[in-house]
C-alpha cells in the first residue's frame, strides 16, 4: 500500500468536504503544513490580517459553503481566534480548526519554548478548545487518520466546530490512505429508527388532528441542508409557514403559503397573533434563543408546539431526547401529510408605504431599498448592532438569505464573514450592511477582500458610534462614542480599488444602490450617515422589555 | 458604617492602585460599571476599537504603570482578549481583567440569553480564563469585597493576570467599605523567613569564595521593582552585570560596570565568553526561555549558577522551592557583599562603526541610529518579528527601557501595547518599531492612539510581509506576502493628524527621527522601507541552529 503523509490525509478530507479555500495566518508552527498547501493544487491559501478575522471568515465561508479549515499557530494565534470558533459553536457552524502544534518531540524535552506560557504545559489552548468545540484531539502517533476522520465526522454531523492541534513532527510522518469515503451521516441506531416511526406516528396523529396548523422553519433547517425537502414538505402540507428571525431566506418567502416571520413580539402584530392562536404549530429546527424568541415573548405553549430541535424536542407536551434531527425531518418530510390550512389576510412581509419613507437614511429605508435591491441568489449580511434589530423584516426573493449572528451577536463578525462567504459563493453578490463600531473593530478584513478580488458591497452605518448602547445606558456617554474615520479612505489606504460613496438620502441610497451595478467588478463601499440616536422598531421594544424588567 | 456599591469598592481599590486610565470596551453586560467610571473623575475610560488591542493596551500599562485594568463584555468581548491575557501570563505582567457578567439573578434563570454558546452553561469563559490567570473569581453576594481584594493581591503578588467576572446584579449592590489597604507585598512564613537566612548564607558563601563573579539581571527584577536596590547592589559589589535579552534597560546599561547582553549564542563572542567562564553566576530574576537562552544555547552549570528565580532557584547545584522572589532579593541586596571582580577588555555594547553602515536601512542602522536617539526616560518598543532580535543590541541610556514580549511573541502585540505604555509614562518618548505584517494585525490601535492625543513615534518597517518566517521556511511562498498598505495613509483614514515621512535611506532615517523632535506634539509615523530578505544576525544564528536540528 502507498502510504501517504499525515498533512496529504488531512488534505484528501478537505477536498473530499469540497473546501477549496483554506483561510489562515501563518506561523512558525504551522509553516511545514502551509508549505505544502502552497503548492497544492486543490487549494488556494487565504492569508488573512489576523487570526479573529480569519475565524469570522472561517465561518461565513462554512454557511456558505457547509464547513470550513481554519489554520493557524498554536499559542497566541490560535487564541485570538477563540471568540471566533465560540461564535461558531454558538451558531452552529462546522468550522475545522487546525492549530500547527509544537512537534511531540519537542514537547518531551519539556523545554520553555517561545508561544508558551512557561508554566512547563502545552495544553493550555488544548482546554480551552474543548470549551468551545464539540470535539478536540491533538494527533499523535498511534492512529492520526482516525483522529482527523473523528474531528471531522463530529464536525459534520453536529454542525460546531471542532479543534484539530497538529504537531510539526506528524506532518510528514507517513500513514495508510483513508480507506473509505468520510461518514458524514449521522448513523441512526436501530432503537432510535423504531423511536423515530414511534414519534412520527405521535407527530402525525398531533398535526391531522389539529384543525389550525402552522409550519415554523428554523435556521438549523438550513445547517443540516434541508431546505429543498422541507420547502417539498411545505408546499404538500398546504399550510402557512413562517420562518424564524435567524432563518430569513432558508424557504421561499415569495410563495404564497408564506405567512411572514415570528418571533413574537418581534414580529408584527398579525404573524404573532397567527402564530400564536394556531392549535398546532410545527417547529422545525428552531434555535430557542434571545432574538429568535423576541426576548422570550414569543406564547407557544408545550401541549400546541411539536419543536423538532438537534437532538430533542417536544411533541404534546412530551419531551424526547436522543434522536438526531436529520432522520426525523426526512421521516416526517416523507410522510407526505396534508394539513388543515388556517387562513389569514394581512401581509406577510413586513409593510413599508415607500411614500413615506423619510428623506434621511432611516432603518425602514435600508429595509425597504434593500429589499427592493436584493436578487435571488444575493446573500444580505447584518451584522450585530441596530442592524441586527432589521433583519426580520427585509423581503426576500427566492433564493436569497439573510446571514447574522443571531445569538452570539458579536461586534466585528460581519466584516470578518463577508469575506468566507465572498469566497465561497458560486453566484449572486453578497450585501453587507455593518455599523461604524462593528466595521472598527475587524476593519483589516476589507484588506483581504481587496487582496483576494473579492468584490462585496459594503454598507458603512455612520452613526457616530455604538448606537445600540444608547439606547440602553449612556446615551451621550464618551464610551459610545467611537473615533469617526474617515471610512471611504480605507481601501486607498489598504491599496485596493474601490467604487467608494457617501450618501446620507433616501435618494443618494437609491443612486449608490444603482451605482453599484456598474461597478459589479469592484468592491463597493458604501457610507450611509445617520442619525446617531435612531433604532429600528425591534430594537425598541426590547429596549421596552429591558426597561421594565429592570424596575 | 457607610455602605458603598460593589463597583465602588473596585473603584477605591483600582484607585488605591495608582490606576487612572480603565482601558476597554462597552458592551451590554458591562453597561453599569462603564457608565459608573464615565462619571468618576478618578478615572478616565480608553476606549479600544476592539478587545485584543484593548489586552495589549492593558499589558502596556501595567508593564509601565505596575498594574492594569482591562474592562470587557460578557461572551464575545473577553474572548477576544484571551491572547492578550494569556501573554500577560506568559511575561510575567500583572492586569486585572474584569468582565461585566450576566447577573446572578438572571443566570438562575437559566434562559438562553444572547452573548452565550446556547448549552446551558455560562461558565465557560471563566474556565477558559482558568488556564491563563492566576486566580479567576465570578463575584457572589457572600462576600464580593474579599473576592476583589483576593484576586488583585494575587495579581500583584504573582505579576501575572487574574479574572474578575462581575455580575450585572452585584454593581450596585451595597456592601462595607475595603477596612484596610491592600496586602500587596507577599507575606513570608516564619519557615521562609529563617530558609531565607540560610540560603543568603549559603550565596554569600559560594560569591564570596568565588574569583570570577558576573551577576545577570534579568526582568523579573524590574516586575517587581526592585532595579534601585539592584542597581545599588551590583555598584557595592563591585564586579561585572550583564542583562538578559529581555531585561535591556533595567539596570544602569551607561554605567561602567555594565559588560553588555547575555543571551548565549545572541551575545557577542566575548561577553558569552566571559559569562560563561565565570567561576561564579548570580542570576537574578531570570526567566529562563527559548529567547533569554539564545535558542538553548548558554552554558551555565548549575555548580557555577546561582539563580534566583519566582518561588524556586538553584544555588551550588541545589535547587530551592517555595521561597518568595523579593524577600530573598532584598536580603542578599542588603547584605552588601564586596566580590571578586573579574577584569574584561570588551567593549559593554553591541559595537557598530557607523563608517560601515549601508545606505540602505538594514537592522544595523536602525540598531546604531535608533541607539542614538535614545534618551534616558524614554520606552523603546519592539515588535516580535525580525525586529525582535534586535532588541538584545542597543546602546542604552541610563533611564531608558525596551519594551518586548520576549517569550509569548505575539505579533501585533507592540502596537496595542504602545498605547498603554504611552498612555501611562509621565515623561520621555514612546518610540515602537513594528513590521508591516505585525501592524496589520492591530492597525486600530492607531486610531486609539491619535483619539487619545498620544504622541508615539512609530516606525514601520515595510519589508513587504513576515520577513521573519522568510529565513525558515517558506523564501517566497505567497502566504509569506501581505497587501502592501500605503500605511502614511492610515492616519488620515482613522481622520487624525499625524507627522508621516516614508524612508529608505540611512540619510532619510536620520532625518526622519531628527523631524519627530520638531513634531513633539503629534503622533508620528515613520514609514520605513527594507529590503524582504535580510534578517538581524541574532535571527540568522537561531535559523542556523533550527536548521541544524531539522538535519
Amino acid at each position: 500500500m502507498q502510504l501517504i503523509t499525515v498533512a496529504e490525509y488531512l488534505f484528501r478530507r478537505l477536498a473530499e468536504l469540497g473546501i477549496k479555500d483554506i483561510i489562515g495566518v501563518p506561523g512558525d508552527f504551522n509553516l511545514d503544513l502551509v508549505e505544502l498547501l502552497e503548492h497544492d493544487q486543490r487549494f488556494q491559501w487565504i492569508g488573512e490580517c489576523n487570526e479573529l478575522n480569519a475565524s469570522y471568515a472561517a465561518d461565513g465561508y462554512a454557511r456558505e459553503h457547509g464547513i470550513s479549515a481554519l489554520v493557524t499557530t498554536y499559542g497566541p494565534g490560535e487564541l485570538s481566534a477563540v471568540n471566533g470558533v465560540a461564535g461558531a459553536y454558538a451558531e452552529h457552524i462546522p468550522l475545522i480548526k487546525i492549530t500547527g502544534g509544537i512537534a511531540l518531540a519537542k514537547q518531551a524535552k519539556n523545554l520553555p519554548l517561545h508561544h508558551t506560557l512557561l508554566n512547563g504545559a502545552y495544553d493550555q489552548s488544548f482546554k480551552i478548545y474543548q470549551q468551545i468545540t464539540c470535539a478536540a484531539e491533538i494527533l499523535n502517533f498511534d492512529n492520526p487518520g482516525a483522529q482527523i476522520d473523528r474531528l471531522i465526522e463530529s464536525c459534520y454531523q453536529q454542525k460546531r466546530p471542532v479543534y484539530l492541534q497538529f504537531p510539526q513532527d506528524l506532518v510528514t510522518h507517513l500513514i495508510a490512505p483513508p480507506q473509505a469515503k468520510l461518514n458524514l451521516i449521522t448513523s441512526t441506531t436501530t432503537e432510535q429508527t423504531s423511536k423515530i416511526t414511534k414519534l412520527i406516528e405521535q407527530i402525525n396523529a398531533q398535526l391531522t388532528t389539529a384543525k389550525k396548523v402552522v409550519i415554523l422553519v428554523g435556521e438549523l433547517v438550513e445547517r443540516y441542508h434541508l431546505q429543498t425537502l422541507v420547502q417539498q414538505f411545505l408546499q404538500n402540507s398546504g399550510v402557512s409557514y413562517v420562518v424564524s428571525w435567524g432563518a430569513k431566506g432558508t424557504v421561499d418567502e415569495s410563495h404564497p403559503q408564506f405567512a411572514g416571520m415570528y418571533a413574537g413580539c418581534f414580529s408584527s402584530q398579525e404573524v404573532q397573533d397567527y402564530v400564536e392562536n394556531a392549535d398546532c404549530v410545527l417547529a422545525l429546527g428552531w434555535l430557542y434563543c434571545e432574538i429568535n424568541s423576541g426576548t422570550f415573548s414569543t406564547k407557544l405553549d408545550s401541549a400546541r408546539l411539536i419543536a423538532l430541535n438537534l437532538d430533542d424536542g417536544t411533541i404534546s407536551g412530551e419531551n424526547y431526547l436522543d434522536i438526531p434531527f436529520t432522520p426525523l425531518v426526512e421521516s416526517l418530510c416523507h410522510s407526505n401529510l396534508k394539513l388543515a390550512s388556517y387562513p389569514r389576510s394581512f401581509a406577510a412581509n413586513y409593510a413599508i408605504d415607500p411614500e413615506q419613507l423619510s428623506s434621511q437614511i432611516e432603518h425602514d429605508n435600508l429595509i425597504y431599498r434593500l429589499s427592493q435591491f436584493l436578487q435571488s441568489d444575493d446573500t444580505l449580511i447584518l451584522e450585530t448592532g441596530t442592524i441586527a434589530f432589521t433583519s426580520g423584516y427585509y423581503t426576500l426573493p427566492h433564493g436569497c438569505k439573510i446571514v447574522s449572528s443571531v445569538n452570539w451577536f458579536s461586534i466585528g463578525y460581519a466584516l470578518g464573514a463577508t469575506t468566507g462567504i465572498s469566497l465561497a459563493k458560486n453566484s449572486g453578490r453578497t450585501i453587507l450592511v455593518v455599523g461604524d463600531g462593528s466595521l472598527q473593530m475587524t476593519v483589516q478584513a476589507l484588506s483581504t477582500q481587496l487582496r483576494y478580488g473579492l468584490k462585496p458591497i459594503i454598507l458603512v452605518l455612520n452613526n457616530s458610534g455604538y448606537t445600540i448602547e444608547r439606547i440602553f445606558l449612556g446615551k451621550n456617554s464618551s464610551y459610545n462614542d467611537i473615533q469617526e474615520w474617515n471610512y471611504l479612505r480605507l481601501p486607498a489606504a489598504f491599496a485596493g480599488e474601490a467604487y467608494t460613496r457617501q450618501v446620507s438620502t433616501d435618494k443618494g441610497l437609491v443612486e449608490a444602490l444603482n451605482d453599484t451595478k456598474l461597478h459589479a467588478n469592484q468592491l463597493c463601499l458604501i457610507e450611509v450617515m445617520m442619525d446617531k440616536y435612531k433604532q429600528p422598531p425591534a430594537l425598541q421594544k426590547l429596549a421596552d422589555i429591558v426597561a421594565k424588567m429592570k424596575k
